[in-house]
């Protein structure tokens, strides 16, 4: 964490983090997962902080929020970065392994389908962004955009469970209140997904979840594939 | 941060911050400000990271929220700290700048008065916890207990503004979705304590301030003089 400046930021309604990196240096930020609620409270900081956006990304095509990701672009003119596979027109599509620069960094590209077949995880110094892949003691449902629990349980295990034991992992939402986990944790404390459950008993645990009808789905999805923008 | 263990834990209902502090090598843990409503939570995280609880410290008696401290001294034999200007019948009634013991580290004790009397902010590593007597671009309302913009400008302006300007600061609660701040940030755009702001400015924002009577005050209040207990 040497020279990178982060910032973890909240959403109350949706439960949703947006995350601010910038490079000390240089000054140039790369935002990811912004909602559109919280735009102007991330563009005062950006400003109070003296950094320029370069780059806005989005983990994935998200149904519970609408991005600021096409808002964001026509105020601060940076690209915005999506995975290649989800059905958005960003400026960048983004492949599996591909680095993005953050001054000295790389942001490193992780393609981890199966909440939805476009979900991107980023990771950086340390920490990984890893929107609704893997969360804090969950993960994010497959039963909705081509939700898929063999993807999910192949790209936790393959991707991000490679990742270094003390990597911090930073998810898309938490609703108890944690704001960080590690993979160490979420190998041997991951109800769903610790090292001990096989794929079929983690497709029998997303089977059975019974959860709710997304509340804002008809309304977030068709606007977050155009980028948030209403036309 | 070298060999710390630092957990930022949440409360939605009343949008308080809970901090667990550890050392990676002795495996003992400092809680700050824990919430009785998830005090299942960060038993079971203290558990799961291997941590042994030493000291459970609260910033001051809470108004807008029943501390844990007291259940979890019970379960734990942990001790509880707190201002000696607290009036609460804790296990170390703490002083300006004592010191406390975490692994090879020392939690320094910060007198902050203003937004009650017995306000007290630690400071280690690089990071201070201010409860409310400093929030990010806010601070703790000074019209209810023993309040007084007096006090609290000058424990902001004298005790807390004079830590090196990278310190982080981790308040106890905050309502925008943010997670921390750091001294230079506040100086600079805090709009009731930056550094262009005189005492009598600040005492004049304070009184205009209008806030509606605090909701749990009557049942909080009393219920943290007795550390969360009963009786």
């Amino acid at each position: 964490m040497a020279n990178i400046i982060f910032y973890q930021l909240f959403e109350k309604e949706s439960s949703t983090y947006t995350y601010l990196l910038g490079d000390q240096d240089t000054k140039e930020a790369v935002i990811i997962d912004p909602v559109r609620e919280t735009m102007e409270r991330d563009l005062k900081l950006l400003s109070e902080l003296g950094l320029e956006l370069k780059l806005i990304l989005d983990t994935h095509v998200h149904a519970d929020h609408i991005t600021s990701s096409g808002l964001l672009r026509q105020k601060t003119k940076a690209p915005i970065g999506q995975s290649f596979a989800a059905g958005v027109k960003a400026d960048l599509l983004l492949k599996d392994e591909q680095l993005l620069a953050l001054g000295p960094l790389h942001i490193r590209c992780l393609q981890t389908p199966g909440h939805t077949n476009g979900c991107m995880s980023y990771a950086v110094d340390g920490m990984v962004f890893t929107g609704d892949a893997l969360l804090i003691r969950g993960c994010g449902r497959t039963d909705f955009q081509e939700g898929s629990p063999d993807r999910l349980f192949h790209s936790v295990r393959e991707k991000l469970f490679k990742l270094s034991d003390d990597t911090r992992i930073y998810p898309g939402h938490d609703y108890k209140g944690f704001t960080h986990s590690t993979i160490a944790e979420e190998k041997k404390y991951n109800p769903r997904l610790n090292l001990g459950i096989s794929l079929s008993e983690f497709s029998s645990i997303m089977a059975r979840l019974n959860l709710a009808y997304p509340q804002k789905i008809d309304e977030a999805l068709p606007a977050n594939l155009k980028l948030g923008l209403d036309s």
